[in-house]
């Protein structure tokens, strides 16, 4: 190459850049005010938090196969319907696991008189079948520590996880994620060598008198046997006792998995692309929650920040080029029936999902999205979507690589982008499968901006597309 | 210039570049690590929620001259002895006001029979002098409107600021800044044209039945009249009431300004630069807060986190090479005393501080800091400052141009970088200057993020410098 051709090249890249420099610029304003008034009009106008707190306290805690998931399936169809071109249920298999009367654990020991702890049973759980466990209590940091211990100082024993959610962690998802193991687990674990029960530390960082409930999954390896959470305090409490000598527990719980295979239903609101309708852009949460409290962060929040897209962008008029359908998937809790169903019919009818967005992790202030795709398509897709980082980082939103969310995992290898909408985690595990996730821990403006915040996401996937 | 020539020193400057990136790099590194374990440090052992519980639920709500101010003094220069070099008292001057018994608002008129509303008397107000002032309301929405009514229609009249706070903000301190001239303002405005007294609407964007206090300033050319903050829910209701036809109000406040000009302190803890103890690096909060409430947000979390600064430190055994001083700045809330005393003795005694950092935006999650400084410097500051977004993002903390704190304001002129610490803004005006300020509506751990964000801060502050 001579010189001239060098320089004529290097202008030519210099014109270039510049051309493309302005028309993303004016494009970039275009976007901004648009992502400014998506964000005005849902702040202002938003349905989301009335919608929340019917869901939460009119309706309440909604676990797959009860009466109030049917509830909830009905009321969330009636609001999509408004919203929406056309709205269907898709069928899908999910347990039906109660908890049934109130369980009951109790300690006592040589240095501690007998007391009552706050226990939840674990989902899907079996029960004790009317008579009390008591057995002696034996507290373990792991799963390996059972191994470690084996049947010969289990056999007959109530197994105790007391391993805390590791405080320093920033992002306590991090923390939920490296302690859960114990809860999910560890009851299949401890019935392989033998032990009787099984009490587990509440996941949370708080030291509170709340039990966290929460899925455990049995083995086909070893017996069912009965699994309660108990609250941090109490667990501090049976720790110090077992400290000071050996301590007995009673355990009640009278939960049980009243059917194996029950039809229930994901709820599917769809408004039709105008320019390329087999171009599916997904937004979604889970209707189900656990039946304790009323389902609030976790994730009627997540149900209707999706719903709250689908309102603001008719607010602002935004007529989709892209499909767009906002999924309440049902079953995440316990079983993921719907997302198995919904990945299934999607491959089933060749359906090209480009972006799939889950909203999981509360009502809390958001903080971005993660990322994630199959791998031979992730780099590209994400080059894309940080080109648009400029446009979301006034309101605090940034783009990071991570997982998305249970409920749309099972479409990862179909392609297509794969996003999780991720908030602030402060807050999350105080409420977290208790009692106390309702639409009093919830604050509107937070809820708000997370609707406002995977609308403006939306905007952008539909507007430019992922190629 | 040769050709040759050029091409070694573009290879010199490639080398250079590729040196300082090294050198970044492995700092950098260093410097992660180091923000890490300061994170992890006061997550896991951090006092400063504990501070706050005594600074809100022992001591309670502090107006700068009341009894409980000297408390909050006394308690935080024990809690700053202990982790500091010296600390010391700074004399500075408060205006002593106090609210005396429970005022009293009520409205009655053709269309609605007597009720009382939810009311505060305003900061610095005086009172009705133990008898109620009666007159017809006027409904206004701006200081403006009360020029353009004029001495005609105002004259005997009691005034009704009703202009509420733009929920579509996202930064709620920006709505809140584009309103709070109405109670600031508004009753010397209202006075100047005869008014006989002033009800404003509580600054928040909730609607509930909670009054916000907060300063007034009356203005030399005009006469001191009664004035008071109502309730959201009691604004809307007055305004209905007002459609339909004349309202009368009555109102009693016992506020009275007990002292214009009284001793109090700024509290001071220093720890002294092992190589620049000249250079001054500060962190702050101020101590007095509304007598309604226990000031935990406002601003008990800006005084803890600046505490916290030093222990962290401490914890992790970081000696600084600058001199790291922590104040308790007094009077924000109604005169800024502290903030000019502290200014005043700075110039006189030729201080030199490099950066001050100010925490007056609750305890809630971080979101960054907003820097500002005199012109003259103001563009090689902040590109320093940038330099370290990287450490600082995995945080979620941004750096942006912007204001830094009432108190630290004062020292612009003398130099030196000033930084606002934000956090989250979407709760806090639900708690403002109300009795709701609480440690119960305090998370611990995003309480205990915000003194780490400032800890990182000052770490890479006092370790480069700004030079």
């Amino acid at each position: 190459m001579t010189k001239s051709a060098a320089i004529c090249g290097k202008l030519l890249c210099i014109g270039l850049l510049i051309c493309f420099h302005t028309s993303l610029n004016s494009q970039s304003s275009e976007d901004a005010l648009m992502i400014r008034k998506i964000h005005d009009q849902t702040l202002a106008n938003g349905s989301s938090y009335d919608w929340l707190n019917y869901l939460s306290e009119e309706i309440g805690g909604r676990l797959a196969g009860s009466e109030s998931s049917s509830r909830a399936i009905e009321y969330t169809s009636e609001l999509l319907l408004n919203l929406s071109d056309t709205v269907y249920l898709q069928e899908c298999f999910v347990p039906f696991w109660e908890r049934g009367a109130k369980e009951k654990v109790s300690i006592s020991g040589d240095h501690i008189a007998s007391i009552e702890l706050n226990a939840l049973a674990l989902g899907n759980s079996i029960g004790t079948d009317g008579e009390p466990v008591t057995a002696e209590i034996v507290e373990v940091r792991s799963l390996d520590e059972v191994r470690t211990l084996g049947r010969n100082q289990l056999e007959g024993k109530i197994v105790f996880f007391n391993r805390p959610m590791d405080p320093s962690l920033v992002n306590t998802f991090q923390a939920y994620g490296r302690a859960a193991d114990q809860r999910v687990a560890g009851p299949a674990v401890a019935a392989e060598f033998g032990a009787v029960a099984v009490l587990v530390r509440s996941l949370t960082t708080s030291q509170d008198d709340i039990p966290h409930t929460g899925v455990t999954q049995y083995s086909e390896n070893a017996a069912k046997i009965p699994a309660l959470a108990i609250s941090t305090q109490d667990a501090n409490l049976l720790h110090e006792s077992l400290v000071n000598g050996s301590v007995n527990g009673s355990i009640v719980s009278n939960s049980k998995m009243v059917e194996e295979r029950k039809i229930s239903y994901n709820v599917i609101g769809e408004i039709r692309g105008s320019e390329f309708p087999d171009e599916i852009i997904l937004v979604g949460g889970h209707l189900d929650s656990w039946d304790v409290g009323g389902g609030a962060h976790d994730d009627g929040a997540g149900c209707v920040h999706s719903i709250q897209v689908f309102e603001t962008l008719r607010q602002i008029g935004y007529k989709p080029k892209r499909t767009l359908r906002c999924v309440m998937f049902m079953n995440e809790e316990n079983g993921l029936g719907g997302g198995k169903a919904y990945a299934e019919n999607a491959a089933k009818n060749h359906e090209r999902h480009i972006a799939a967005i889950e909203s999981d992790s509360g009502g809390f202030t958001p903080r971005g999205f993660t990322a994630d795709a199959a791998e031979t398509s992730f780099t590209d897709y994400f080059a894309r979507i940080m080109q648009w980082s400029a446009l979301l980082e006034p309101y605090y939103l940034l783009i990071s690589k991570g997982g998305s969310g249970a409920d749309i995992n099972p479409l990862k290898e179909q392609g297509g982008l794969l996003i999780g909408f991720r908030t602030d985690s402060q807050r999350y595990f105080d409420f977290h499968h208790t009692s106390q996730d309702r639409i009093s821990v919830v604050n509107e403006r937070e809820l708000k901006l997370g609707g406002a915040a995977m609308t403006s996401l939306v905007y952008l996937l539909d507007k430019y597309g992922l190629e």
